[in-house]
């Protein structure tokens, strides 16, 4: 029987909301095969002060004790160098995540795309502490007398400003969160083009499982598929699949699972936005790696990588078990749910998965 | 106070379904400004018989009898030159509507769009009797691994087709129905190249209201709003506009009205494709017009255009009642419904709407 050591499973984009989702998703992280996770903090309010990053935590902990929870504070003009430096000095954040407001769950508090500049000195905060920049990568459209920005060319809009932030904070640590498209995956190796060790890496983007799976054709009238950023063309697809199973270390993985009550995916009016993959997201995964022959990838895909770039030490982490990737076929649920009301459906219901992971226990 | 007297209006692409959703929309085909109406064939099984098309059509003139109503064929395997030639001499169609297999509601018996060769014998018979062929302009997607055709690039990946068509029978009226884009407005603009009168053009094409009004964000997220083909990009919308307004006479309305049970619309995965917009058609296009400046141009795009092109002498159908838009506000309702358990969400539920419609009897 086969099996894939993975190391500590990381998954460096993580939407557990707050309330009984909360409860009933946190503890899915580590059975969907993930031992480390970072955190997003578009809660409502987002987040945006240390009291309440550290109470966020204290609450995922106790929910899952054996699972690494990584914090984030939103980007929003509550911030200010001075906290930045405070919540880097308490090791309480790793990162700030940027909304470009409106495009997504729980964005309207989030910033204008087009001027980044009211918050360089946040930014330089960060720079100087190491912290990540965490980008949802999207021009908000502005309508039809506008821009000419929808939800396909959103994220190709976004890459000049991408790359702009790059060239002004060159230390920076900054991720394309989710991404999606081929103009983003060819802009991020651009960006690499000489980086070949890990640590060297300033710029990387996370890929998410499900956009590994989806085009178009798959969201368009299966509100279950559909996300911020959208799923692309069967182009897009093909360059995030390369890029996964590249070996490239700025390529790692963010499920960027948000999951809804599903009264709120099963809706003919505004469905909200976001595929949960978290109960099965190594699976998930190790399903396109094997069929593309790139199991051997997976590790630093979901691993390495990521711990590289946050600058995670595994001996100073809570939580340092190993996932072991193995050869047991799972038929994904239908629904999930906590027996009191919320209903969550896992992406892929009913569809039959290959891979189960198993822990093996850290020293 | 404002008044237009449109003719006799046409909606020249309806679907009116049949059993219970039948009895519920076949009035709203008058209620929303439309005298006559050209009737999709794809019923469950497809109708492909002359007692079909027959009883079908009494059917609906039990149900509205002020409305008139001209009937079609579903192209299949079913037909023969034979049948064209008999139902056409007994006046019980109109035209034969081609899907391609796959690509919409009820179209699993339709053909493949990349060799019509095996129905020349049926266009054949139809360019004699002066029936039109209307045309579901998709090509199906065969999958990720097979011809890269998608939701949005599956019409324009049609219009060679349909050129190779009109080459094949230059005298066979063909419409290409429901069209999204702009490379299909422009096709069609250079098929008519020369053609300046009405009674010379061969091949139209049919421009349903939401396609005026949604772009791929517009259904991103709104199953309401989800339909085949989808709404596609800004330029493409305004390409729609330009065509509605341009007074040219190959371009024409036909809503592709697609009424489904609410909850088909309104679940996580397998959503209907398919908007409603019957009982306002009218009001839908006048808003449109109206805020390009074009309402003097509604009447060639609902009426005239549409006549002259199926060859429809008013004089000779059961009702030429002349619709009337005046200006009067009126608010879309959430739903409608026949009190027993069918339920239709209308198009733009709850927007105010400018125009109503009122009728002016027929000599």
């Amino acid at each position: 029987m086969s099996e894939f050591n993975l190391g500590v499973t990381c998954d460096m984009h993580v939407h557990v909301r707050d309330g009984e989702m909360c409860e009933l998703v946190t503890p899915t992280i580590r059975e969907g095969g993930v031992s480390v996770a970072y955190i997003m903090p578009n809660l409502q309010p987002p987040i945006t002060t240390l009291d309440r990053v550290v109470a966020y935590k204290q609450t995922l902990e106790k929910l899952a004790p054996q699972t690494t929870f990584l914090m984030s504070f939103y980007l929003s003009k509550d911030l200010s160098p001075q906290l930045i430096h405070q919540a880097a000095s308490q090791n309480a954040i790793h990162g700030v995540k940027c909304y470009p407001a409106g495009v997504t769950t729980n964005s309207s508090a989030g910033v204008d795309p087009n001027d980044f500049s009211d918050f360089y000195p946040i930014f330089q905060a960060m720079q100087e502490e190491n912290l990540v920049l965490n980008l949802h990568g999207e021009k908000p459209s502005v309508g039809e007398e506008g821009n000419d920005i929808h939800v396909l060319n959103a994220e190709e809009s976004f890459l000049p400003a991408l790359k702009k932030l790059h060239t002004d904070f060159p230390n920076l640590k900054i991720i394309l969160e989710h991404c999606t498209t081929e103009a983003a995956v060819n802009t991020i190796i651009e960006i690499n083009r000489g980086v070949s060790k890990p640590q060297d890496v300033k710029v990387a983007a996370t890929l998410t499982a499900h956009h590994l799976y989806l085009t178009i054709d798959d969201w368009a009238g299966n509100p279950i598929n559909f996300c911020k950023p959208v799923a692309k063309l069967p182009r897009d697809k093909r360059a995030l699949i390369a890029a996964a199973t590249s070996g490239k270390p700025y390529f790692f993985f963010g499920s960027d699972s948000a999951p809804h009550p599903l009264q709120n995916k099963s809706r003919h009016i505004g469905v909200c936005a976001g595929v949960y993959t978290q109960s099965l997201a190594i699976p998930y995964l190790a399903q396109i790696f094997e069929s593309h022959n790139a199991l051997e990838k997976l590790r630093g895909f979901v691993s390495d990588f990521g711990l590289s770039f946050y600058g995670i030490e595994i001996t100073k982490i809570k939580n340092a078990d190993e996932a072991i990737l193995y050869s047991r076929k799972q038929v994904v649920p239908d629904s999930i749910t906590d027996g009191k009301g919320i209903v969550v459906a896992p992406f892929m219901p009913k569809e039959e998965l290959n891979w189960s992971v198993k822990w093996k226990a850290s020293k």
